[in-house]
């Protein structure tokens, strides 16, 4: 058995952490390449000297595979790469921006890149511009996301037609079904972002971590922010949900910082916060169980 | 081998076409259920005397299983559904409004009755109704939809834990992938409109199936209408295609129909104009094809 993703990365399953600005940091990365997935740094907010700090912190908590995400609004997205080389990171994902950008520059320095688009077009973009894998990130992902909408279930296919890299499915992904139906749908992993942030490594607050057990799949929004836009809690449900927490205990970070943290569609899912090997392990053991047993669905007529 | 939706309804493939009002009527509803699946007339603009004559003339082409849907705002909804129990229809379809409101009427005549629901709320509301199976779908669909935006990925697990009954999985589904990708959601089946409407069998205009064809998975948006929601194409893509199509053929309907006329995201996924029998056989071997690989995606690990 292989997986492209697997083999190019050493990894040993195709299961990746999403580029989380702030939250994607040393302790949440290094136990996803623990479980055996790839944990990402969100390295979008830092300067070089955090991006150094955080990956040498991330080096001392496990011996794995691990890059990071740089969207291409970073403020310090040239430098963030030129540290990224010079540190020796073998695998890198960018995002929110033209894939030329720093493509040719990591190649060059014999790094993996994976970049994340959400429409076919920046696929093919992506590909002519040399890129060694896509993410093919749906509407229901958090963070900042396309105005155009496309959902994983249709993105996914399409993006896996039209270029011949390796595709990965992301958005709305939180457990063994989502893993087997991306699959299905022509993506040779995942890639994700909610179900890792409700984790007991996940440096968010607890108040947030018990919004995201809480919220129903009817829960969030596509909040437009220029040309993009961000997926956040809706503003009815926050203000329930902080009212009933700050009854039971006490948040520990500002109510507007948990109003403004991107959350995706896949909250909904979310039943009780565990750890990133529980997670990563349940959704492949689980899609094991599943997946031999799909084709039962399809009934053999009489005449076949 | 068994299928929940085939062994109830007696059909071949767990293959459903969506309740279209005033596109689904007898020639592809007909074809349908020829083709394996189960047609489904779409009654909601229709008098009690159109639907008995559609009805008839849908016999007169197949000896198959077919049914209807009928929307809770259809005007006439109470005499169709009274129409369809006189005509002995064995299946119906029910959607837009409480379930409440004809399931006990149509379970006492004996008729299997589906609901369609775009919240895990309501398909719990509708299982305690008492309809037999539901169907989930995702704000990919075409035609009217909940304002909440759930997609087809995350909607459907959720329902499928949430109920006993079968789960059908509909929005954004057009081929073998989303067919594979629905059974691993842990649906039994799929019901499709979009892929549907863009077959010869359909007696939408030639104008509309070309615009179909062309279209690109960003070319759609969800139009709110009051409570609820309409996918249709988005405005620059209807005007260039408009003036594209008046320079090499001539459209049989009026512009302002083709504007309004529902379609699923699902339409990027469509690249010809196919029969019937040509969509579900395709999507039913495909998926044969397809499933049984899909577990070589997880590799074993050494150390397994």
């Amino acid at each position: 058995m292989s997986n492209a993703i697997c083999e190019a990365l050493d990894i040993r399953y195709p299961i990746i952490l999403g580029g989380l600005s702030r939250i994607g940091r040393a302790p949440l990365v290094a136990a996803v390449s623990n479980a055996g997935g790839l944990g990402l740094l969100g390295a979008g907010s830092w300067t070089a000297e955090e991006f150094r700090e955080q990956i040498r912190e991330t080096r001392n908590l496990t011996d794995r595979v691990f890059g990071a995400n740089i969207p291409g609004h970073a403020e310090a997205a040239d430098e963030l790469v030129e540290t990224a080389i010079a540190e020796r990171l073998r695998v890198m994902s960018t995002s929110a921006g033209s894939p030329r950008r720093f493509t040719a520059r990591l190649k060059e320095a014999g790094v993996y890149v994976i970049h994340v688009v959400s429409t076919v077009a920046h696929a093919m973009t992506a590909e002519k511009a040399g890129v060694d894998a896509i993410v093919a990130e749906g509407s229901e992902s958090g963070g900042m996301t396309s105005m155009e909408q496309v959902s994983t279930l249709v993105l996914v296919p399409q993006v896996a037609e039209a270029v011949g890299c390796p595709v990965i499915a992301a958005g709305g992904i939180a457990d063994a079904r989502g893993l087997a139906a991306s699959f299905a749908l022509g993506a040779v992993g995942v890639q994700l972002g909610t179900v890792l942030m409700a984790t007991k490594e996940c440096e968010v607050s607890p108040a947030f971590k018990e919004m995201m057990v809480r919220a129903r799949e009817t829960d969030t929004y596509l909040d437009p922010r220029g040309r993009a836009a961000s997926r956040i809690f809706k503003e009815d449900f926050t203000k329930t949900a902080l009212q009933d927490l700050k009854e039971t205990s006490s948040p520990t970070v500002p109510d507007l910082d948990l109003v403004q943290t991107g959350v995706g569609q896949a909250t909904g899912m979310i039943r009780e916060v565990r750890t990133v090997a529980e997670v990563i392990g349940s959704m492949v053991s689980q899609a094991r169980e599943i997946l031999p047993g799909l084709i039962m669905n399809l009934p053999l007529g009489d005449a076949e």
